[in-house]
């Protein structure tokens, strides 16, 4: 896919010292709730409601219609870079998550432990979902006894539980190797250089490394083999400060967020977690920089737990914290979701994302309060996450004119 | 084209056992009559209104704004699959109007019976119309003496009045054959074998055949001649099933429809075409099947007609027919029209057709009724008649998450 909108956004991009601030409360939209309306609907948000008044109103879809969006697309769209056509694979998303600094030669898979019997079928496919300690413990013993081939570096690194990174560093390596993962228990691992991927050395170097990772755990009780997946390399696409002329940076407490900034270049100023410390921590930012994209986790978090009243009491926490975002007087102020996280679904989804604009040359008519229903009639209307960031960069003086 | 967003969404679906049913009312949207509104907002329709009042709804733009589609391209649409980019030659759908048993060697084109005077010029493109009857006793006098080249089958075949069917079959054949109806009288048939199509093979042997229907009809009154057009080959796309991990059952009374669900390798499994046996096939279909596509022809029939109060009327039985429909429990209900075909019109048109989506995990804030009006507010908003199955999959949980 070619990235046209992208491509003429980043043609008309100028550069100025009007300061644009994003504000993503992670999995933010929500479906009704019996008949009591959405999380956004039911929270008491008095800030947010009076700066929907005299705000742009709309909706985003994350990807396309009724894709669910993970984490990473969801970013991406934000960030204007179009999810379908910007697709990072799983390797390069676990290193970020766990803030690898991964380099562009460097070839990444996502790890999980598991469990083979003698004859070398997998019984667990998460090895009993070892705890982080045991993770680290067999991971330092791989470390100490594997013997990479010549000219790579080869690194095991701890996620959480039975998941784990691997990343191979040389020259000349690729993505070109088999997922060794069978997904499915009763049979053996599949081997990383099968056909068609027996043409790449990497192929080979990691189906080597493997066996030999299977003779270091040979005594282990649980985690006695590794299954890799998701090998790719780190994407080399355009940064975010060359692409629109902006000057960013990311404030987020969570690793896989910093993570998808870094792809993009955008440098992590602070990793708060709290609402109070997002907003305190972007005001901040909003001094020196143009762009400032500040991620709170639990509206996410919340709904992933199916917890509606914990989401609603997460949106109430963060519009307590606004004011200290609306002193820093961003010229243009978006409040958004990545994608939608409803309770009853306990997971992300397809949903589009409510979506408010505090920005200069607006149109009225659009509602007093912040929710999907009030944004569904809002001025926006319903756009693409992509194109969101070129909207606020409109309003901020940041694009030219196209054609005479 | 490329079909990207049908392939990411083909990359996502899963399979599982919740069933969607679309009820299509075939021509259903329209346009205000006098200030008394549309056919759907003059319709009693309490059923379908109650409906309404617990799903979401919204407005289908079957091809693109201002494109008026034909049936195949409306229902392709609804299919999911982009009527821009899958693209069904005349003679395929009119093949598939007729349930004849395409291959994917075959060439079929569409065939009017005309009157040529003694100079071979038209003077009439329809040879007034003959009735079925004679149609079928001029073409068993074609097929009796006409002569194929070795290798080669032909078929023709009786559509109704002045409308026929060719078929060729045979290894090698192809589509470049030119139009021979020239669209206009006075003037004489066009060759099929004119330049350039004269580098074809199939267009000399169609030429052929031509010159040999002229002679064995020459001592006929009306129907003296045949033109033929839309030479087309029955394409080779993604069967249904494969594409959306559904299993597919299509009720449908008209052959046009039986046949486009063919073409995606939809089994058919009834014939109704009142309301009510509409309604109760697609009922019985759900028992086995996660996808069931039923066709009610008569709201297009009576729109094509410019008859609003029959239009009207048609409407009122199907909301009548209704619960029948909704007893089945399907997990998704889709009820909309693969086109408008408003009466003022007496056609197909361009107007976005309202559609009704009952699911779960819905949003509120809709209308308690279902017309063009309401549907222009609702939470599925404006999206194109390709985007409505994804949509409708994402309610019943039968795709995956995009990227991690």
């Amino acid at each position: 896919m070619a990235d046209e909108y992208g491509r003429l956004i980043s043609s008309l991009a100028v550069a100025n010292e009007k300061r644009i601030a994003l504000l993503v409360m992670d999995g933010l939209g929500d479906v009704d709730h019996g008949g009591r309306g959405t999380a956004l609907q039911q929270a008491r948000k008095p800030n947010l409601d009076a700066l929907a008044a005299r705000s742009a109103l709309g909706l985003l879809v994350p990807v396309a219609t009724g894709i669910t969006p993970g984490s990473g697309p969801g970013h991406l769209g934000l960030f204007g870079y179009d999810p379908m056509v910007y697709e990072v694979g799983r390797g390069v998303l676990s290193a970020l998550g766990i803030e690898f600094p991964l380099e562009s030669r460097d070839v990444a898979a996502r790890l999980n432990f598991c469990t083979i019997d003698k004859s070398g079928k997998v019984v667990d496919r998460r090895a009993g979902r070892i705890p982080d300690e045991e993770n680290r413990r067999v991971l330092a013993k791989i470390r100490s006894r594997i013997h990479p081939p010549p000219g790579v570096e080869v690194f095991f690194e701890t996620e959480a539980e039975h998941r784990a990174v691997l990343v191979l560093r040389g020259e000349g390596l690729d993505d070109r190797v088999g997922d060794t993962d069978p997904q499915a228990v009763g049979v053996e691992p599949l081997a990383a250089d099968r056909p068609p991927f027996d043409a790449s050395r990497t192929a080979r170097i990691v189906a080597d490394l493997l066996r030999q990772v299977r003779s270091i755990l040979a005594d282990e009780p649980k985690a006695n083999m590794i299954l890799a997946r998701g090998f790719a390399k780190h994407p080399d696409w355009p940064k975010f400060a060359d692409r629109y002329k902006l000057r960013p940076a990311a404030v987020a407490g969570y690793p896989m967020y910093r993570g998808v900034a870094r792809l993009l270049g955008m440098p992590v100023v602070a990793r708060p977690t709290a609402a109070a410390d997002v907003c305190a921590e972007a005001a901040r930012a909003l001094k020196d920089h143009t762009f400032v994209f500040a991620h709170f986790k639990y509206t996410d978090k919340t709904g992933e737990d199916g917890d509606l009243a914990a989401k609603v009491r997460r949106i109430e926490e963060m519009d307590a914290a606004l004011p200290v975002l609306l002193e820093a007087k961003p010229d243009v102020l978006l409040v958004t979701g990545d994608h939608s996280t409803p309770a009853p679904l306990k997971a992300h989804s397809w949903h589009p994302v409510p979506v408010l604009m505090s920005a200069p040359f607006l149109r009225g008519g659009d509602a007093d309060r912040f929710d999907e229903i009030a944004c569904r009639r809002g001025q926006i209307g319903t756009i693409l996450s992509k194109e969101l960031l070129p909207l606020a960069m409109a309003h901020a003086g940041k694009l030219e004119k196209f054609g005479a």
